[in-house]
Formats: structure tokens, sequence, C-alpha cells
């Protein structure tokens, strides 16, 4: 005997929405569509050549010719635990630099896989300098160090340059999350010597939530290659996944999980847009936007959380709510009359609004 | 100075295929279009009632009045992860039935996370009987049992009945895996006591990959909640999740991962299809085809994997390639000619073609 259901009485609804939060980002048509185009097998060849050009995308966002650039079948969440749990081994010493949520979040990933764990913390807003890095990499010895390049709960875009020379000075690995700030900013992975770099694809390269690019050093995949225990997660291995996207130099590809392939397509579509515009113009637009958005603020009489104009994130802007108003109904007055979102601030910026 | 990207030469190539292997299944226009509605706000009130809507489908669809009942962001091997993880703590003793591959991968997932692992094996093709089950229960006194309902690897589909209710004699959680087999093929979740269930979306339900529809009973939750350590993995980690998704009774919903939201679309909407038709139609439907079939194929000379007609997976149909004929040809031939999807064996049955 089944019970039944008496749901779904209605069809789907989805309203049109200005999407101006931190993400995800409102999707252009031509990227919608190519994510409706029919499924194909997670092991065809024309889905190998789909992730071919996937990876070149990648690699040419990321500026990096690292042989080991693919996409994760998951969220920007995915990336990170497929970066902490393939470099990371239970004892390793970690160190993470929290100036907001996302520093706080892989010293929670590296914990509980049994990384040691210590961590530099700036105020909301704040950044660190090379010197504070380093004074920090000589006491902990870490194995890997992770560092924001956008963090989108404050706003703040982190310096990058001199970091990774740093880090393997100490022999130590450089984990970049970029999901907030990619294409929006000029990075250069193999320039900066970041060792893993992984971003998500719902914010500047304006895809569906679903898929996250990600890409490890020489020096990353020595340290993975030299691990005694497997990782935790076998979706996540990296041995797996290299193969799969086939980076590695095997002949064959072996079934590990089933890609999304309607994702695929719409993260291959997006990074043929934006390789359309090129990422100098990509980096010219999101700075000169978002300088004319923060005037245009400032002289409404708004106040910017960031207060140095040079570590200001030009994807995601942080304002104080104004005293004496609050933000929640700041916001809810605009989503209900304009549809639009503007978001509250997360962790250390709630109180904040983002947009 | 960058470097620039030659690749994307040529647009987004995609061939209309018919998906006659284990899956993915051909998607259907209704569900293909709701994916590409306009992205929302993982976190808007639309999304939390389109989740709500998943939710009541899986329930359903599962034959189930757990409320710990959502879809995992990722395909069938996140789903496995996410059971495992959350229920399983290093050290506790898992049991595994292996008669393909779903068997052997769950091993693999519970020894990589530290739990102490125990198999039993029958040849492929076999299943095993209450009795061998019990007997193993008793020997090896597992925390969880894993069982694939339908073994798409080999085409059998796995009786349930009377295995709930061991487990729980011996205090053990039941896990079982019908990636291939729900709605296809009856399952009653509550009835036949299982305490952890999870499929894909790409399979029966005729959606794109990328979620994976998970139940936990209350049984599993209070080993859950019993936990002594956490769970290895945050995005997979079930209080996480279960606040996303409005399971528990919190009033408010933290920020934990980006949902896939248009994926959640062609969910919602592959669950709406499935109800309009109705379980029972949708099982009879699946037990008739394959039937037919199966006769047809018996008819043309051909021989089937799976001797045993009440075993006989009706969602996957395994053949045995025909002595002095290369299977890889026969498959090839039929692709090149026919644009139409059959697949080779897998793991244990290798040499054989599913369809």
């Amino acid at each position: 005997p089944l019970w039944h259901l008496t749901a779904f009485v209605e069809t789907l609804k989805v309203p049109d929405r200005y999407m101006f939060g931190p993400g995800p980002s409102n999707v252009p048509p031509r990227i919608l569509e190519a994510g409706a185009r029919p499924v194909i097998g997670h092991m065809h060849p024309e889905i190998f050549e789909i992730m071919s050009d996937i990876k070149s995308g990648i690699q040419y966002l990321f500026q990096t010719q690292n042989k080991m650039t693919f996409a994760v079948s998951g969220t920007g969440h995915s990336a990170m635990e497929c970066a902490i749990f393939n470099t990371v081994e239970p004892g390793d010493s970690v160190l993470t630099a929290v100036n907001g949520i996302w520093g706080e979040r892989a010293a929670e990933m590296a914990e509980r896989i049994g990384g040691r764990v210590n961590a530099i913390v700036a105020p909301p807003g704040g950044i660190f300098t090379n010197e504070d890095i380093e004074k920090a990499l000589s006491k902990h010895r870490p194995a890997l160090f992770f560092l924001a390049h956008g963090e989108s709960s404050t706003g703040v875009l982190h310096p990058l340059d001199g970091i990774g020379q740093l880090c393997h000075k100490y022999n130590c690995l450089f984990l970049v999350d970029s999901v907030a700030s990619m294409g929006g900013s000029p990075l250069h992975m193999d320039q900066q010597e970041i060792d893993i770099l992984y971003t998500g694809s719902q914010k500047v390269l304006n895809a569906p939530p679903g898929t996250a690019p990600i890409s490890f050093s020489e020096r990353a995949c020595r340290k993975i290659s030299s691990r005694k225990t497997k990782p935790l997660s076998f979706f996540l291995d990296f041995n797996w996944l290299t193969n799969y996207w086939g980076c590695d130099d095997k002949p064959t590809r072996v079934y590990h999980h089933t890609g999304p392939v309607t994702a695929f397509y719409s993260l291959r579509e997006s990074l043929a847009v934006l390789c359309e515009e090129g990422l100098e113009a990509s980096w010219e637009r999101h700075r000169t936007v978002a300088e004319y958005f923060h005037a245009g603020l400032e002289n409404i009489g708004l106040k910017l959380f960031v207060k140095d104009k040079q570590v200001r994130l030009p994807t995601v802007t942080t304002i104080i709510a104004p005293h004496g108003y609050d933000w929640k109904e700041i916001t809810s007055y605009i989503m209900r009359t304009h549809n639009l979102e503007i978001s509250g601030g997360l962790g250390p910026s709630a109180g904040l609004v983002r947009s």
C-alpha cells in the first residue's frame, strides 16, 4: 500500500531577479541555453572534448600552465575540500589567514581531517603584511597556507605578490581561494607561485552554481604523490579526478563518478564568453564599474566598510548600514520593490550589506 | 604579461544521442527547460519553496515519512560519501555486500575514513540470502551494513525484504544504494526499515546528473547525534545540510554552501513528472518493458547475464557478448550507425554489454 503525494499542485515558479549579491550572479541566456542541451554520457568522446576546452579555459583564467587543471563536480566548498583533503594528511601543520569567513571554514575543514591548524587573524576588513605571514610561516612551519584572495564576507581583495615565494622558502604549499575574485581582479597563478587555486562557476563566470575550477602546481602534485595515506574522500581523490579529466598521462580514463554533463556545458560556455572578452578587459571593466559604484555610494553619504581603496574587492562591495537604519529593512525594501538582491553580511560582517 | 588562449575556436557541440546505457538517461525537454530558468539566490524564499517540493517528492519516491530527507549537491558518489561519512566514525565496524562494483566502492569509502570494513562476497550476478546476511551481521557486529538494491554493473536487483529487520536485531544501520533502481522497481523505505537510502538524478528520474536524493531514518539520526567526532567533511555534514534544507526545527537557515539552484529546478521537475505518472505506474512500465526487451533479446539468440528472472534489474540489462564477437566492436558499431549508447561492462562484468 503506497501513500500518495499531494504536493506539486503548482508548476515550477522562478522569478526574474537582479542578482546583485555576492553570488550566484545572473546567468546570460547563452550560458543558460548551453546547460539545456541534450545530455550525453559522462565518458563519451564529445564530453571529453568539452572537458578539454574547460581545462584550457581554466588555464587561461588562472594564468597557469599546470597540467593538473580541471573542474570539481560541486560548488566552491567542494573545491575547498578537494584542495585540503588531497594536500593535508592527518598530523600535518596547516596555517590559515582569517580575516573573514573563508579562513575560518578552511581551518574547520583541515581540523576535521586531523590537520594541526594554526591561524593568523586580522580584524574583519583587514589584511596581512608579508611580514606577518613570514613570521607565522617561520613559527608554525605549516605544510599548507590558506589565504582568500577575495574575502567576500568583508569585501577585501588581498594582495598576493611575494606570498607564494615566502611559502616556498618555508617548504609550504600556498592555497588560494579566488571564488569571489577570479576574473574580476588580476591574478597570475604561475607567476605568483600559487600551488592550489580554485574558484566557483557562479560569480564572475556567470554560470549556474555547481562546478568549481581548480588547479594544482607541480609542487602540490609532489606533496600529493608522497602521501602515506589515501585522501579521506574517494569522490575528491586527486588521482581519480585527474584521470577522469585526462590530466595524467594514462592512455585510458577509468569510470570514477558521473560528471554533471550539462553543468560542464554551461561552464564551458561561460569560459568561452570570458575568453572572448579577454582577461584584461574583464579586470578593467570590474575595476571601472566598482570605482564608479563606490564613488556614487560615497556621494550619497554612504560609508564603505573597507577604507583602503587598494584592497577593495571590485566584485563585492560592503557598505555600512547607516546609523539608525536596519539593514534588513533596507534590503527587504529593495527586494520587494525592485526585485533586486543585496545581501546582508556574513560572519564577521553581519550588520553590513553586500552588493 | 598575459598568455592568451587559442582554444574555443569552435562553438559548443552536443550530439543528440539515444542514451540506452545505465545512465545518464535522456532528459525530456520539460526537465531540460526547467534547468534553464533564471538563477535565483541559494537562500531566497523561492528556492526554499522549490527545495520543499523536492523534499516532498523524494519522500514519496522513497516511500518514507523521514523528516531528514533532502538532496545532496553532487552526484551519486557524493550521496554515498554523505551516507558513510555521517554514520561511520573511525573504528566503527562496517559490513558491505559485494556482488559488483558498488559494494567495493562503499568498502573503499568506509576504509578511507577509518572504518573497520568486512565484506560478504557473492559472484557477479549473484545475490545474498537473508541467512548469509544474518550470519555476517552476527559475526562482524557492524554499525552499518551496505547493500546495492540495483547493482548496475551486473544487472542484479537485490531483494530487500527482511534485511532491515535483521540489521536492527543486531543494532546495525541498513544503508541502501538505489541509484540504478529507484523509481523503476518497488522499494518502501519505511516499511523495509532502511535507515539511509540514496539515489541519483540521472537514472529513472531523467534529470541531468548533479543532484542526489537522500533520506535518513530516526535511527540513523540517533547514531549521528551520538557521534563523538565531527564528520570528516564539512560540505557533507548532516547537521549543516539538514539545516540548509529546513529539515531540522531551527527557526533560521544558516549559509552552508551555494546550492546548485538550476539543478534543483530540474530535479524538482523530474520528481513532478514521476509523481504525475505515479510510482506504481512507473514500476509497472519498467517491468513490462524489461520483460518485453528480455524476451526479444532471447528470441534472437542472445543470453542474459542474470539467469534468475526474479532478480533481473528492470532498468539495466546485462547481455553476454556472443562467443566469437568483440563487445566493443558491437557497441561501437551501434553508436556509429545509430548514435545509440550501449555501455560495456564495469568492474566484475567487463566483457558484458549493458543496456
